[in-house]
């Protein structure tokens, strides 16, 4: 029988009665004839419970009683699972990671997935079991050892197995119910996507909007997985959610799929650099050894072998750079006249695989912002994406007017 | 290095705080030069959440569910324990039954415990580990499926691992400081025993003194497990606590150790039997299987092919050891003119290996219970113990009658 993947994330198994609504999906999903694994995320709050007491018991602690002590909410819940749909009369039964067994690397709490063996899950499916639930998030180290994923495995668990089980389609139940041209609290106008492409999704996922995992986008990109996005709180079928897919299946394509923003985010300009070979190297390394999450890099031209070099970090992280700018000054690394930091700033990014073959998306975005009177202060491009930086106050404006200007309210 | 098994139960490891307390324990015995195998409980409650959700998710759960459910708060605690001692810079890690691994036989939830190969624990001591954090009540099956072994799973986990690890002893902690002569709050003058033999134990903890699961002594009783019981919420030292050894060991030994009660009990009757070859299997065959839990049997002398049968049981069955014996006289099976039940009487029991040896002790506890002007309504007697059935209004007097009698307030 075709093998459908399902995975409910912590909202969706919450409490027994969402674990019983999840099961009815499941439920209709082997009516309709497919052998279905489940994978289940903690009950909601539960990891949390779990994560605070380790961090309480020992602040440095060992990463792999942490996984032996967080793995349990999964546990948890693909035992009740199992039980559920045994309620309903249909034959399932519960996996733990070790039991799969899901083989990791051994890098406790940020694991990766190595391989999937299908022999024991196969072997119950010929027996008649119709669903296997797996408990997700969670693997097994060679040396025996519990595993997890890190935040948001359970996403990268179920597109794993996915690709290990040859689904036709991996569905990721969620809270919302599908992907839209943008956040629907700042553009009432903005439309639920029928399909989108990996690529667009990653870009999406990067910047923060934080429907899917971004290494789960990843895999799925990469083994061909059809992801599905849905809301487990409503009525679905085979049309429901937006389906992440190669760009090859999307027929009618926007040449913009939607408009992204990061709201807390600050620019910092390195003021009068000595430009030198290897400069950059000597600016982000040090900022990169103090865990800084440096995103857009822009370097102005150099004058008289000096530049200016900016680029922007989350608003959290200014106190950070600043110390590793100093410290890098203090020690001769660089050379720089001063360092600015504007902590009232936010990106927002236009993202299309159509902007590929179509010229003309970064003029009709720098017109929309220049009609509402917003200043642009820094640009990046990709392939398929667009950002700038803009002072924070006319986020919400700037998104309006690119939805508008691209018409991302109109299907193609 | 000598290997000594810890045992904490729910209460003893409730929150953070009790169990770093309980590390410091561990941690002192690892100073003394132990190689200690600590099992831990889950954190009190949490088994009964546990429970409850597999309950009302599934009325009828499958145990295997139910075990894959239920083991998870075991397994947290033993997370937790081990983070605890690494704080406390004792090399320490947590396993979970399957890794050890503790293998059992199949009967979910109430598994018995089959195997336990010391490979994997003796390499790690060998690599210098010092204490191994086991989550204890919960192993594997053949088929390579979670099991418990039913509540007290985990002091016969100790004591298999004591067996298993030829330890130096058996510490159980609990929320008592050992095994008194009666109980304190029946008696004041109770007092607690340095050392009591298996078989007094197994006596008392079959009349619900619930220091220790039966199981777990009749275990240590078979491999000659040293067994402590002691508390957790003291100061303890080598001398804490109750010992429950072989009676060899024991130099000087009182005739009587104890004196236990079982408060709810019922006798019932029945009048005027068809004495016959077979009658005793056809009356308590069908109360074994409405499940009554039947206790003293006495049969009196028969006249005339009649004769009466009394026996006890726990006083919220004797509904449906009523409903038994009825449907078996209807059925033709037995035959008797009447069944009398008296849910006013509780049991008392003097237990103690010294009776083997010496006469008297009988009729001492008769003299002690008529000076008091107490009637005994039943009597059995085993080789160590004898029990009386008495109106519930006299219970603490009687329990106290013969704690003097037997002059338990003195040591021998």
């Amino acid at each position: 029988m075709p093998v459908l993947v399902m995975k409910f994330g912590g909202t969706s198994v919450a409490d027994l009665a969402r674990i019983r609504n999840a099961a009815q999906k499941v439920k209709r999903e082997v009516a309709r004839g497919h052998d279905v694994i489940v994978i289940v995320s903690a009950m909601s709050g539960r990891t949390n419970e779990l994560v605070g007491w380790v961090e309480e018991t020992s602040p440095l602690f060992d990463a792999r009683e942490y996984d032996a002590v967080v793995s349990s909410g999964e546990n948890v819940t693909a035992g009740l699972m199992a039980l559920t749909l045994q309620e309903m009369d249909v034959p399932a039964r519960s996996w733990q990671g070790w039991q799969v067994p899901l083989m990791t690397t051994s890098a406790h709490s940020a694991a990766r997935i190595e391989e999937i063996p299908r022999a024991n899950i196969d072997a119950k499916f010929a027996e008649g079991m119709r669903v296997a639930v797996v408990a997700g998030f969670q693997g097994i180290s060679p040396e025996g050892r519990i595993t997890t994923l890190g935040r948001g495995g359970s996403d990268t668990t179920a597109v794993a197995f996915a690709a290990a089980f040859d689904a036709v389609r991996c569905d990721i139940y969620t809270d919302v119910d599908g992907v839209y041209t943008t956040d629907p609290r700042i553009e009432d106008k903005a439309r639920k996507l029928d399909k989108i492409a990996f690529e667009e999704m990653l870009e999406l996922a990067s910047l923060g909007a934080k429907v899917l995992q971004t290494r789960s986008v990843e895999l799925a990109m990469r083994y061909k997985v059809k992801l599905r996005v849905l809301s487990s709180f409503e009525e679905t079928d085979e049309t429901s959610g937006t389906l992440v897919c190669d760009e090859e299946e999307i027929m009618e394509q926007n040449v913009v799929s939607g408009v992204a923003y990061q709201r807390d985010e600050a620019k910092m300009t390195l003021i009068s650099v000595a430009d030198r070979p290897g400069i950059a190297a000597a600016i982000f390394g040090p900022l990169a050894k103090a865990g800084v999450n440096v995103d857009m890099i822009v370097q102005n031209i150099s004058e008289e072998g000096r530049t200016d070099m900016t680029f922007s970090c989350p608003v959290n992280q200014v106190a950070r750079a600043q110390k590793a700018m100093e410290d890098a000054r203090t020690s001769g690394e660089i050379d720089f006249h001063d360092l600015v930091a504007d902590t009232d700033v936010a990106k927002i990014s236009v993202v299309g695989i159509g902007m590929r073959s179509h010229a003309g998306v970064a003029s009709t975005m720098f017109d929309a912002l220049s009609r509402e009177g917003i200043n642009i202060k820094v640009i990046t491009t990709s392939e398929i994406k667009i950002s700038v930086l803009i002072d924070r106050k006319y986020m919400e404006l700037a998104v309006q007017a690119l939805h508008d200007a691209f018409e991302l309210d109109n299907a193609a």
